[in-house]
């Protein structure tokens, strides 16, 4: 497993797209909007892996609930399996939970699914598997 | 800048370390103790960043009061950069704080300093330049 990105919500996307620039001294190199989740990515390339940005794009997304309750912040870790249906029957023998049953759509052509945050000792992981 | 390492503060780094042996299906290559934080440190390889665990040694460690007011969780991530007082000029030049005005010593055999986390949008980011 690899990280394949640190998603981080943010109240303002605008305006943290624009302070990430200037850290990472560069431009973000992607935009998707992701119907399902509700939400608006930004990601930016940092090495093999990547910082997506989370901006919600309504009331009831899950970002800004996480917002509402914790604060921005970094939402999630995300890893990259070779083969994702294979890897959730692996952990689900070794005891771990999911957030769904089945993977998800998700940004930047990939097929997603969330683990139980308990048993990562408060860390919300992401298991994905790229589909282009 | 690539990802060095994500660092997860866990109030039991035993269980958490066996928890995060079977999410890797492979075992921690490093334990480090870092008198200065107050803090053992437990590495994951994943990819070509680390997955660090961060448990207290004492009730004054930073790890410690962070769980205390926010939770286990994704306590930092840390970007490598090759020249860190270099870098620290640019980013001050563009307006960023620092935690402390000069780096200090980490675990892994890394030069480190920590950025506020508010013009990260509560994201707390470590950068860190190799010494070995």
């Amino acid at each position: 497993m690899k990280i394949d990105h640190i998603g981080i919500a943010v109240s303002d996307l605008e305006e943290a797209v624009k302070n990430y620039e200037k850290l990472f001294s560069r431009q973000a190199y992607k935009r998707e909007v992701v119907e399902e989740q509700k939400v608006e990515t930004v990601f930016f390339q940092t090495g093999e892996s990547k910082v997506e940005l989370l901006g919600a794009t309504s009331d009831d997304s899950v970002i800004q609930k996480y917002i509402e309750k914790r604060g921005e912040g970094i939402h999630h870790i995300a890893f990259e399996v070779s083969d994702l249906d294979a890897e959730m029957k692996r952990l689900k023998g070794e005891g771990y939970r999911f957030l769904s049953e089945t993977a998800s759509r998700g940004a930047d052509n990939k097929r997603i699914v969330f683990m139980h945050p308990k048993e990562h000792h408060g860390v919300l992981i992401e298991l994905c598997e790229s589909t282009s």
